[in-house]
């Protein structure tokens, strides 16, 4: 038995209303937590393995990147300001069709280490070879939703389902590991409607969630109206995508409809701030769907396109846009935002149940933010300094599922250097 | 004769296109910039008081902070999520009123502290009791433009203007330190024609510009049609507040018109796109107004609405939220967002030949941005890594004015203990 006991610190825990709770203590017992509220009501399971002095430190839920393709940090700065299409076909297609086992498991291991830095606990990727980024993530005992993308358009397609079912049947239902795999048909546009519903058969047999970009662009709208007759969220739903679990990415490009078929139908939305003004695709309707009840978390997309894995950036770039789209400064206020970033994100991920919140019997995904520094004073609202004001590199100490992935900014489970070093190989050889 | 130089940097140095220059050295005598060049042409002045190897890092100009309220770091989180004119009326400015010189000087302080940590060499402040201000910037020995703000609709604004020319001409022309004032019109809506008029004949006289906020509401634009039957910047140009060097803060609201004066009257302004979202202010048109060759800068606003004063966040703000204002990936790039964080802020400050490039004959003004950090992997492009992807923390070492104020994170001017403990006492006793 493993225990982890965190004392002293500020505590926000994301279950019920944003507050912050003094004096409180958090315990757990083999990455559960068994324990969370005030300190002097703790019946200790035990000596602690691990004794976590929080003084001086808020402890919140880690943060969940909800749309990601960590790999793409290989990308990173190779091309920007430039418009999707010939950044896609051009910068992105032709570099990605050459990439190598190793490319992908470096990428993938620098996206990991630049994300436990930043506070987040666990992302959910979509790409090429999920089982190579999935390595690196087991490797770095990261939390991962992976899904290898199929693009039904290619004629590879038939290949890439049939290796992506097998790779999600590895591991779905498993509660040994915290990896949680998705089935990825990548879009709506590069997936024909019989793969779509071979894909919604086997998320259903399995039992995981479909991971697909969803009402990206008004491009997406166009065509989405000239192949179904509907928007993309109306199409999607005359499909059945949505009888399965289902996390849309980006979803900027919703009608009142649309936001009323992603609320019942309980679709988890990935909204994704900096990609979306990036990329010139517009500002996703964040706070018509918080409105509505949606299941909005937040994601970063991919280093090409944002072009970092900060998700406090995401959390403050939420908050902002929304109150210039609705012409409303109270629109998104910072526990919004906050919550989208946290408990938010994991009922997006259909992962409430487990992570998203410090509540005893969820696993303990956790972080440690340090409250000293100058841009964080004074101390007037700690959940308005986390999203308004602070960085990634506040965050100290990053824990996944009980274990100390990184302590006083040291990261204990990856090296580093030779991360960096092997990315650095693997982009001059990719750009040559 | 004191020498600093710095060697094995890469640089930016913002005179030109901005493009990185490898295997150069800088060298600076008594806090001016001496050389700027390839290593192996340097002639040097004499053994270096000051040996920097900047191995590893990327040197550039200082980031110039455009407009800001620095002594309002006292607010940061105090009231977040509301509209702009109870947030000042209820929240800002009672207790405005009860500011002691102490709370300014402690609450300058700590802006300027951060600021020093996040790579801003200088500061356009406007404030109360600029004396108090400007004592702080130059007890750290960081570069300001002070400005005591005058509101010409109270009755103490004959007072304020006398104490105002006052303070402004104990600093006009002086060479002998970092002190560059300015005189504060708040704004077109707060100070009447004939106080508008007493101050640009000051302004003139004195050799210095004018700062003002300009355009940053829909409702200013009311305002100034309905008193001054133009638009806020048009009806400045008929007061004649262009005769003098401008500083106009905000600008978010110009027509084509508007943007045409701006350019031709050579006035500076001060993009500040965290501040326009958070208060739904809008989004200001820094594409035209460089597209137009305006002087644009990047401001942070006071910590009351922004809550931070990190200008690489303003930096990448502006580059993003240009993109989707002008449905156009490609506007704002990178290039142009490093720009107005550096030359562009010297010269809408009117600091043009004094500072914001690294250029022989310029005042030493310069940071270190450490480039080791998993985010900023790998190293496709700096300049996009700069304004994509780098945070505060990754400056390393800055320099004002020849003089070192943070190496190696490591403040060396400013006492931060003693600082976050008054400002933290300033905080409890003013919102008790």
């Amino acid at each position: 038995m493993a225990i982890l006991r965190i004392e002293g610190a500020e505590i926000i825990t994301m279950a019920g209303e944003v507050r912050v709770e003094s004096g409180w203590t958090l315990e757990a017992v083999d990455g559960a937590i068994s324990y969370v509220g005030p300190a002097d009501e703790l019946q200790p399971a035990g000596e602690p393995d691990e004794l976590i002095d929080g003084s001086g430190c808020l402890l919140l839920p880690g943060l969940i990147n909800a749309h990601t393709h960590a790999a793409m940090t290989l990308f990173r700065g190779a091309a920007d300001d430039m418009p999707l299409d010939p950044w896609l076909r051009e910068k992105i297609w032709p570099v990605e069709a050459r990439l190598s086992e190793d490319d992908i498991y470096w990428g993938t291991m620098l996206g990991i280490a630049e994300m436990v830095r930043a506070g987040v606990t666990c992302f959910n990727d979509m790409y090429h070879q999920p089982r190579v980024g999935t390595r690196a993530a087991e490797d770095a005992g990261m939390r991962m939703c992976p899904s290898g993308v199929l693009l039904g358009i290619l004629p590879t397609a038939e290949d890439m389902l049939a290796d992506a079912i097998e790779f999600t049947r590895e591991y779905a239902g498993r509660e040994d590991c915290c990896i949680h795999p998705m089935l990825a048909p990548h879009a709506p546009y590069t997936c024909p409607r019989e793969m779509l519903e071979r894909v919604i058969a086997a998320a259903l047999d399995l039992g995981v969630p479909i991971h697909i970009h969803l009402a990206e662009t008004d491009e997406n709208v166009r065509w989405a109206m000239a192949n179904y007759g509907r928007r993309p969220v109306q199409a999607m739903d005359e499909v059945g995508l949505f009888d399965a679990q289902v996390l849309a990415a980006h979803c900027v490009h919703l009608d009142a409809w649309d936001i009323e078929i992603v609320t019942e139908r309980a679709v988890g939305v990935a909204h994704c701030p900096g990609s979306n003004l990036k990329l010139a695709s517009g500002m996703a309707p964040a706070h018509a769907l918080l409105q509505a009840g949606a299941l909005v978390g937040l994601g970063t997309d991919g280093c090409g396109s944002n072009n970092n894995l900060d998700l406090l950036e995401e959390a403050r770039l939420a908050a902002l846009i929304a109150k210039v789209r609705e012409d409303d400064p109270t629109a998104v206020a910072a526990g919004a935002a906050l919550r989208m970033a946290t408990i938010g994100g994991a009922h997006a991920l259909h992962l409430g149940e487990t992570i998203g919140s410090l509540e005893a019997g969820k696993r303990c995904d956790c972080i440690l933010v340090d409250l000293q520094a100058p841009h964080l004073q004074p101390h007037h609202s700690l959940v308005s300094h986390l999203v308004y004001a602070a960085q990634p590199g506040d965050v100290c100490t990053t824990i996944v599922d009980g274990r100390v992935l990184m302590r006083d900014r040291e990261l204990l489970t990856i090296d580093l250097d030779e991360t960096i070093a092997r990315v650095s190989e693997s982009a001059a050889r990719l750009f040559d």
